[in-house]
């Protein structure tokens, strides 16, 4: 079993880097306290005696040596970048978990065959460079590097800048590593586990998803002096494409979320009916049919919204994958090293997306899920207790050692 | 007559001051390009002989001293602020035509019983700090100064501080001037007189008006795997009272407008579902009835929208007037002055909120109109014609001579 006490000290002591407006995190990616947190990691890293490579977008590999100089490296990990208003564990419980990992390996004099790489991945929140898991996207050949220093941040600052910026562009190839097995272990975000008493999630899928960017068109006029028949209001289309995202949604139950979290009106002032208006409608489903049905349905509704009150309307896809099928002799390791080690589990599907995502596309990859308080994430409130952190990462331990094999 | 080409040179100068993206102006209250806009008036002010005086809301009041020491002077004027994508005309027109009045008085050699004071109220728009006409608020004693200087930018930056920061916080007391008078030259922005064919319009009234800022708590959480049924959804809140505004302006046709130029989204991240939306709706219509009773509507049935999807819901009205009804002289005088003049011209109630109204609670008062293009306006590509400014400037030239008397 790992150290659940030291575990759990260092995810407060993470958590104090890039504090919180409540009690949560802002340690967006490659801002200065992303920096600082990639620092207060590494330092762990080198005191557990593993040996750092960096990428070209910035995701740290600390690598634990294996016995065996011909084995492939078993890859575990998360992130530590958080949302603007965060939690403390949203990734950081799946890097400082495969840390733990590592050190209760050191701690028991266990080696392994293969070597252990403990995996911070850059940019997996997607909430300042849109689409998420956009270094492990590219890791897995779903992007280009040059696409990936395009991005753009809501100020117009890129990736490819802002990673020099803070000082950490590595100099590997992105993707040139190849991985045995790839193992992730996060908290659920959502509110079947807390519900259904189960201290383990074994995640079988994961669900897919598009980012719809919305860019309107309308005319910029008075909000007083512009009468009602003259208007050209992007806004009230927007309002009309919400409602409608909303219907589609309830209409695909059970099995389909929408909705929308990014607004920009311009020129957002109080009394000027917006000449544009962007936002991203972000629809999931574990059904890759459903889920390219809904983006059809979405666009072509919302095509005829705006035609009917004269609103120019385009749609960029900003983020995508399809549904996700996790390796199942991983899962089924999963599922035994709960069974072992006397937790109680059950099958769950993943409701965001992961790193393990992508990581599927070029290694057999699994995660381990443990529930989290009222399902609640991305939210600074978001909780979980000692003991559930502790349980995801005994399990994660007893399934990467026997991936691993000592 | 008045010189129709100065007038528009004048014009064409000051807009070369706060360029804006598209050919208009982004020349906002308090900002650097404002301070500027204000010295290259005063240099045109001293040019003509009239001596200023500054009140403490940042209000500039250029004297041309009358004949009779004990006349009350006739105050001619607008706003030189604009929106942060705003039109070339907007505001400038009326001040720059109050100013060839007086150089026009000045090439003919009139003198004047009444002294004339051209005035450039501050912050007319309330783009950056709501209420639009403030100064003029606080110089009619329906604001206090205290509260004037608290108004906040959406940057959290106070019009106190900023006033100060530009240099132009005066030292008269804010309402302590009488006036005879007060005269204010506007475009239209709306389509009316061009649909009508008129060179001037005639205004009698101006429509009240009601902002609503309101205020939605949500609960933050991840838009892919939190269930639909488990979303506490500020966004959709919006969207549904966005569409109740449009029902409730379109069923108090005609003679009533209302929609939403302002929306902030937090933490305005793509896959967090909003915990707080901010928005403002703009009401307006010339019958006080209708008005309350649409605000009494409106936030009756937001908060029924809300409730229903468990979203907190708070109002405060940001800003807010009573229909005028402007001085029956005055108005008369402005209609003998274009028929002496043979402009075609038709009476008009304004749809946009002016000085003028609050300079009405405290003084005689009225405004003149000129068309403008397309009924444009809080829009760079506001436009209006040469022949047009004229024509509303000499207007102006002759209701002012008349008040003002020779
Ligand atoms: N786990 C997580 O919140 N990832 C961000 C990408 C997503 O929106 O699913
Ligand atoms: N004239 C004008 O645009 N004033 C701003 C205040 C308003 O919104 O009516």
């Amino acid at each position: 079993r790992v150290n659940g006490d030291r575990l759990w000290d260092s995810l407060m002591e993470m958590a104090r880097i890039g504090p919180g407006v409540a009690g949560g995190n802002n340690r967006q990616t490659l801002t200065d306290a992303d920096g600082e947190g990639r620092h207060l990691f590494k330092k762990w890293c080198d005191e557990a005696g593993l040996t750092m490579g960096v990428d070209k977008m910035g995701t740290m590999f600390m690598t634990r040596p294996g016995t065996d100089p011909d084995a492939l490296p078993v890859y575990v990990g998360s992130h530590l970048d958080t949302q603007p208003t965060g939690g403390k564990f949203d990734g950081v419980l799946g890097v400082l978990s495969a840390l733990e990992v590592v050190r209760s390996m050191n701690d028991l004099g266990i080696k392994t065959r293969h070597p252990i790489v403990v995996t911070n991945w850059a940019n997996e929140e997607g909430a300042r460079f849109a689409p998420a898991m956009l270094a492990s996207g590219v890791f897995a050949g779903v992007h280009t590097l040059d696409y990936a220093y395009d991005r753009k941040d809501p100020e117009g600052k890129t990736y490819g800048e802002e990673l020099k910026r803070i000082g950490w562009q590595g100099d590997e190839d992105v993707g040139a590593r190849k991985m045995h097995a790839y193992f992730e272990y996060h908290i659920e975000q959502g509110p079947i586990l807390e519900a259904e008493d189960r201290q383990i999630g074994v995640v079988t899928h994961c669900q897919g998803l598009w980012w719809l960017e919305f860019t309107l068109t309308g005319r910029e006029a008075h909000t007083g002096s512009t009468p009602m028949a003259m208007r050209v209001n992007a806004g009230l289309a927007m309002s009309r494409i919400m409602e409608m995202v909303q219907t589609v949604a309830m209409e695909n139950q059970p099995g389909a979320v929408g909705g929308v979290g990014q607004v920009f009106f311009s020129p957002n002032s109080r009394n000027v009916l917006p000449g544009k208006v962007v936002f991203t409608v972000d629809i999931r489903t574990p059904d890759l049919a459903k889920l390219n049905a809904m983006r059809a349905r979405i666009e072509k509704e919302a095509a005829v919204i705006c035609e009917a009150l004269g609103v120019g309307c385009s749609v960029e896809a900003v983020g995508h994958f399809d549904p996700v099928t996790f390796d199942p002799v991983l899962v089924e390791r999963v599922r035994k090293a709960a069974e072992r080690l006397g937790y109680s589990h059950m099958n769950i599907i993943s409701g965001a997306g992961h790193d393990a995502c992508w990581a599927a596309k070029v290694a057999p990859a699994t995660m381990v899920m443990c529930p989290c308080v009222g399902g609640l994430s991305h939210n600074e409130a978001e909780d979980i207790s000692r003991e559930w952190a502790t349980a995801g990462a005994d399990v994660l331990f007893h399934a990467v050692l026997e991936t691993a094999e000592i």
